[in-house]
C-alpha cells in the first residue's frame, strides 16, 4: 500500500475554501466527515469524499483541513491502515488515546481568532452540528454550513450517484403492505401529535415502501427521502426508476387511490426546498418529526419550535420487530446460508491440507456456494476471512497484501453473510483444520460458554439488550480474559445487516427494550494479538419464554437461534462445560442435523450432508 | 393515620406568593421540592418543608401549589402513604404511571398565560432548574428564583437548623490528613485547570476536613460549605462549633500555618455573597468547579463562562476509594455489627415462639445490641424490621399502626445498620423461626444465587457496576421472577450509608468504574405482595482478583464480603445450588465462624457463639 499523494488536492481544496464562488465568506477550516446525507453506515463510492481527499478509506474517520494543517481522526481499528494510506500532508489523530485532542479542541488550538469552520450541512447530523457549533462558538469561532460540497467541486472524476433499478417485495415477504405501514405510522404520528414525518434513513424508506435497491454495496437500499403527512405521501427519488411498470403497480401510482395514499414522486434533490415549504406553512403547535441524527440541513429546514426529534423513529422501532412473514423469510434464508457453509467447510476440510487455499480463495468460495442458493442477491458485508494472526484483527478483510494461506496449524475465522430476497444472514464460525492446542480449545470454550449464556438467557419483557452483555463475558472474565467489542447488533430483514434500535453491548444505554420478533446477533469472541482470533456468532430471534412463575405478569423472553451451522466440537474442551451447556450444544447440533440435513438432502448435497452428520455428533461430558 | 388539614396553610402560602414583601412580582405557582440546600438524601427537620405544607412525609416527593391547585408528585413506594397523609386540598400525581403528567406539563396545562413559577434557588439543583426553566419558557412562562423560602415565612414553629458539636477523626481512622486531602484536591484542580472548587455536599465537606457531625439523623454530617482555592481554604459553618479546642487543634486554626493551609472560617449564610465575589473577580479562562447537582443559587453565583460542572466531584470519587485505615475500620465495624446481630438472632430464636416480639421490639433490640459495641454512634438508617406481608414493602419502617408480631409462621426481614466511629454498616438477613415452605425456600435460594453471582464475580478493572446487575437477577429470571430495585449502592466510611459514584444497578449508566478499595452493597431480593419479602445483603469491598490470564494487562477485580453474618441455611434449598455456590456458602460461613466466633469469645458472649456455630454448619449437597 503506498500512500495517496494529496499535495495538489489539498491546494485546490484550500483555494475553494476561499473562493466566493463556493463560500459566502472564506472558511479557515473545512470538515470532511465519513457519512452520506442519510447517515448510512455503508456509503456509495460518490460519497467517499474523505477517502478521496486523504487516501484513507477505512469505514470511520473525519478529516479536517485548515490553511496550514490536514488532520484525520480515526479509531484504533484503523491506526495502521490510515498511517499507510495517507501521505505526510496529513496528521493522524488517534482517537481513544489520552493525548489526542478532540476535533473541537484541536480546531480551537490551531485556528486564528474569529475563524469560520465550514461543513456540508447535508453530511453532518444535527446532533453533531449542535455539539461542535457550541464548542466552537464558546471559543469565538463559527461553524458555518457550506451549501456546495467543496470536495465535490475538486473531485473531477467523481463517480455518479448510483440509481439502480428497484426490487418490489410482495406481501409474502413483507407481511404488511406499504399502505398499512403508512396507516400505522400515521397513528404513531397522531399519538405524538405531529403532522409530518420525515424519513431520512435509506433503510427506513426501503422498509416503509416495501422496496429494495442496490445503490449501496451490501445494503439493499436506494437513494431517496420521504415526507409523510396525515394526508400526503411524498417520495423523493431520482432517475427513471419510477417508470418501471412493476414499481408503478406496486406503489399504485396509476390507480385511482384515496388521496391520502396517493404517492407524489419528486426529484431527490428537491427535499430541502419542499421541507422548507412545509416548515414555512406550519401553525403553532404543528410539529414535524425527524430523527435527531437527520442532517443539519433538513433539521434546520423546520423552525426549531416545530421540530419533534427522537433518537429512534417509529419506523426504526417498527422495522426491528419482525412479523411472521419476515421471520419465516429469515428462517429460510438462514437454512440456505447454512447449506452454503456446510458445503464450504466440507470443501475446506479437504482442500486446506493441500496448502492452496488462501483467505481470499476461501471468501470467494463462500460467496460461490451462497450464490447457488435461491433468491441470493449479494453479500451482506465484506467477508472477514482470516487465519492465524489475521484473525485477531477484528474488522479484517483479506486483500492481496495481507492474504494468508489457510493451514492445519492455525485457527481460521470466517465472519460472513448474505442478502437473500427473504432475509439477511451474518454468521461467524472459528475452525481448526488440524489439531488445536489445549490453550486454543480453552479460549474457544470460554467464548462458547459466553455465546450460550446469551443465547439461553431468560429475561423479563422490557429488558434492554445491554443488560445481557455481561453474560457473554462472564466465563472469559473468570480467567482474566475479555474482548473489546459489543456482543450483538440488530439485523434487518433483507435490509442492513446492522440496524437499530436494539443490540447487546456494554457501550450503549439508549437501546430500545428487546421484544418478541426482534432479531439480533450473539457474537462474543476472544482475540490474541499476533496469534489468533475466535468468534462464535449466531443470528437469534427474540421469542417468548415459558417460565415456572410470572412476576407481575410481565412475561419472559429468550432467544431462538436462526443460524444453524455446526460449532466445531474439535475446538471444545468439553470438561469446561456444565452439563446444561453441553446439552445446549447437543440440542443445537441436533436441530442443525434435522433442519439443515433435510435441506442438504433435498438439494442432493450428499457430501456436505455427511460432513454435517459428522460435525453434529453429540458431545459427551465426563462427570 | 389521619391526614393533615392544610386549608389554612395553603391560604397563607397563596398570600405570600403575591406579597411584595417576599416576591418581586406575584408568582402563580410555587414549587416545594424535597431536598435541602446540599441535595442531601436525608434531611434535617427544619428542611422538611414539603412535609410541613402537605402532611406527606415520605422520602421523595415534590409539591406544587398554584392559586387553584395543590399537587404532589411521588413514586410507587409512597402512593398509599401520601394518599393517607394528605387532605383533599391535594391531588396525588402518581409518578411512573402512564397518564400522570410531568410537573412541567401539568404547570403548562393549569397556568394562565405568561405565569411566573417560583422556587427557592437554594433547594433546586442547577440541572433540574435548567430542565424545568426550558420547558416553562417554551410555553411562555417563567421559572423565577424566590430568595426567601415562602414555606419558612408561614412555618411559625419551624425547628431550628441543627448545630451540634463536631467529632474530629484522627489519622488512625482516616488514613489521610485533611491537609493531604487538600493537596490532592488542588492537584486535581490543576489537572483540569480550575482555580476554585466549591464543596456543596455535606458528606464531602465532612470527608475533606476529617470531621463528623450529627446535624442530620443517621448521617454523621454537619451543615457547612467549603470553597477551596489554590491558596485559600474557606469553611462556611455556623455556631460555636469552631470554639471547641479539639476542633481548633484538628484544623490547626491557631497555628502559624503556611498560608495555603490556613482555614478561614465564615458564617454558613455568607456562602452566596462570598461565591459571588469569587465569580466577580475571575479573569477569562479562570474556572470554578461545581457539582452539576449543586443548587441553582450557588451555580448562578458563577458566570456561566467560568463554570466547570461535573456529575461527580473529585472529592466524591476520592472518598469512594477507601484507604487501608478506612478499610480496616470498616472491617472492625462489621465485626462488631455481626456480634450484635448474632446476639439479636439468638434472642429472636428464643423469643419469637412466645409471640411477644413485634417488629418495633425487634428493631429496638437490634439497636440495643449494636449500642453495646465500641465506638457505636447511631443507626445508619431507619431499621426495616418487617414480617410477613410487611416484608414485601421494600422501604417499610414499622410504626405502631403497622407493627406486626413476629411468628414461627412468617418470614422475617431485617435490613439495618449502624454508624461506628470506625465505619458504617448495612446488612439484610431474611429468617424463618419455624419451618419455611418449599416455595419460600425456592425463592430464597434464587435470591442467594444472585447474591453469590455478584459477590463471586470476577471482572476487569474499569468495569462499571451497572454491568454486574444482571448477574444478581439471572437465577430469578430463569424462573420468571425479578425484583424492582437496584442491586447495590456505595457505602461511606463512617459517613452516608448511600454514597456515589459507584453502585450496581440497571437504572444508571453514569456510575464511575469500580476500583479496588470501593465499598458497595450486594442486595438482591424477591418480594411477593401481600405475602413476604426476601433480601440478602452484604457490604462488600472491591479487591484485586487473581486470574489465570491477564488480558491487555488490565488486571481483574472481585468482591470480599465485609459483612460476616450467617445466612440462614434453613431457608436454602441446597439442591438448587451448584457445587460452586454451595462451596461459597460454606467458605463464607467458615469465615463467619472464625472471625465473628473469635470476637464473640473475646466479648464473652457464649450463647450467641453457640448460635453462630450452629448456624454455620456446612451445607451438604447431594450430587
Amino acid at each position: 500500500m503506498s500512500p495517496k499523494i494529496t499535495t495538489e488536492l489539498l491546494k485546490q481544496l484550500r483555494q475553494v475554501m476561499k473562493s466566493p464562488k463556493y463560500v459566502q465568506e472564506p472558511v479557515q477550516a473545512y470538515i470532511v466527515p465519513s457519512g452520506d446525507a442519510h447517515q448510512s453506515e455503508y456509503i456509495a463510492p460518490c460519497d467517499c469524499r474523505r477517502a478521496f481527499i486523504s487516501g484513507f478509506d477505512g469505514s470511520a474517520g473525519t478529516a479536517i483541513v485548515t490553511e496550514q494543517h490536514a488532520a484525520m481522526w480515526t479509531d484504533g481499528r484503523y491506526f495502521l491502515q490510515a498511517a499507510h494510506q495517507m501521505d505526510n500532508n496529513w496528521t493522524l489523530m488517534k482517537m481513544g488515546l489520552k493525548d489526542t485532542p478532540t476535533q473541537e479542541d484541536w480546531l480551537v488550538s490551531v485556528l486564528p481568532e474569529g475563524s469560520k469552520v465550514g461543513v456540508d450541512p447535508f453530511i453532518i447530523p444535527a446532533d453533531q452540528w449542535k455539539r461542535m457549533s457550541k464548542a466552537l462558538r464558546s471559543a469565538g469561532h463559527d461553524l458555518v454550513p457550506v451549501k456546495e460540497n467543496l470536495i465535490d467541486t475538486i473531485w473531477t472524476d467523481c463517480p455518479q450517484r448510483p440509481c439502480k433499478p428497484l426490487i418490489t417485495l410482495d406481501l409474502s415477504y413483507t407481511g404488511v403492505s406499504w399502505r398499512d405501514k403508512i396507516v400505522a405510522l400515521r397513528s404513531k404520528m397522531a399519538e405524538r401529535k405531529v403532522l409530518w414525518f420525515v424519513v431520512t434513513a435509506l433503510d427506513e424508506v426501503a422498509w416503509l415502501f416495501n422496496l429494495r435497491g442496490s445503490d449501496v454495496e451490501y445494503n439493499p437500499v436506494f437513494f431517496a427521502y420521504a415526507v409523510i403527512g396525515m394526508n400526503t405521501i411524498r417520495l423523493f427519488i431520482d432517475g427513471d426508476r419510477m417508470m418501471d411498470p412493476a414499481v408503478r403497480e406496486h406503489l399504485e401510482l396509476d390507480s385511482t387511490l384515496e388521496p391520502e395514499f396517493k404517492i407524489q414522486v419528486m426529484p431527490y434533490g428537491s427535499i430541502l426546498s419542499e421541507l422548507q415549504a412545509v416548515g414555512a406553512g406550519l401553525s403553532p403547535k404543528e410539529k414535524v418529526w425527524l430523527s435527531d441524527k437527520a442532517s443539519y440541513a433538513l433539521t434546520e429546514a423546520i423552525p426549531k419550535a416545530y421540530r419533534y426529534l427522537t433518537p429512534y423513529t417509529p419506523i426504526c422501532i417498527a422495522k426491528a420487530v419482525k412479523n411472521a412473514s419476515e421471520t419465516e423469510g429469515m428462517r429460510r434464508a438462514h437454512i440456505k446460508d447454512a447449506v452454503a457453509l456446510c458445503e464450504l467447510f466440507n470443501w475446506l476440510e479437504k482442500e486446506v491440507p493441500k496448502g492452496t487455499v488462501t483467505e481470499i480463495i476461501a471468501a470467494d468460495k463462500a460467496e460461490e456456494f451462497r450464490s447457488q442458493q435461491k433468491d441470493f442477491v449479494e453479500l451482506s458485508f465484506a467477508t472477514i476471512s482470516s487465519t492465524g494472526p489475521n484473525g485477531a484483527i477484528i474488522h479484517y478483510k483479506p486483500v492481496p497484501e495481507t492474504n494468508r494461506t489457510l493451514s492445519v496449524n492455525e485457527i481460521y475465522l470466517l465472519d460472513s453473510g448474505a442478502q437473500y430476497r427473504d432475509g439477511t444472514t451474518d454468521v461467524t464460525r472459528t475452525m481448526h483444520f488440524g489439531t488445536p492446542s489445549a490453550y486454543e480449545k480453552e479460549c474457544f470454550t470460554y467464548v462458547l460458554k459466553g455465546h450460550i449464556a446469551v443465547s439461553a438467557a431468560i429475561f423479563p419483557n422490557g429488558t434492554k439488550g445491554h443488560l445481557l452483555d455481561s453474560f457473554a463475558r462472564s466465563a472469559l472474565w473468570d480467567c482474566g480474559l475479555d474482548y473489546l467489542h459489543g456482543t450483538g447488533h440488530g439485523v434487518g430483514s433483507f435490509l442492513n445487516v446492522h440496524e437499530g434500535p436494539c443490540g447487546i453491548s456494554y457501550k450503549t444505554f439508549a437501546d430500545e427494550p428487546l421484544e418478541a420478533g426482534m432479531i439480533v446477533s450473539d457474537e462474543p469472541g476472544y482475540y490474541e494479538d499476533g496469534s489468533f482470533g475466535i468468534r462464535i456468532e449466531n443470528v437469534v430471534l427474540v421469542v417468548p419464554a415459558e417460565t415456572k412463575y410470572n412476576f407481575k405478569n410481565r412475561g419472559s423472553l429468550t432467544f431462538e437461534p436462526l443460524t444453524l451451522v455446526p460449532i466445531q466440537t474439535k475446538m471444545i474442551d468439553v470438561n469446561l462445560l456444565t452439563q446444561k451447556e453441553c446439552n445446549w450444544v447437543n440440542d443445537y447440533h441436533q436441530k442443525c442435523r434435522e433442519v439443515i440435513g433435510a435441506e442438504l438432502e433435498r438439494q442432493g448435497r450428499h457430501e456436505a450432508l455427511r460432513w454435517l452428520i459428522q460435525e453434529t455428533e453429540p458431545l459427551i461430558r465426563v462427570q
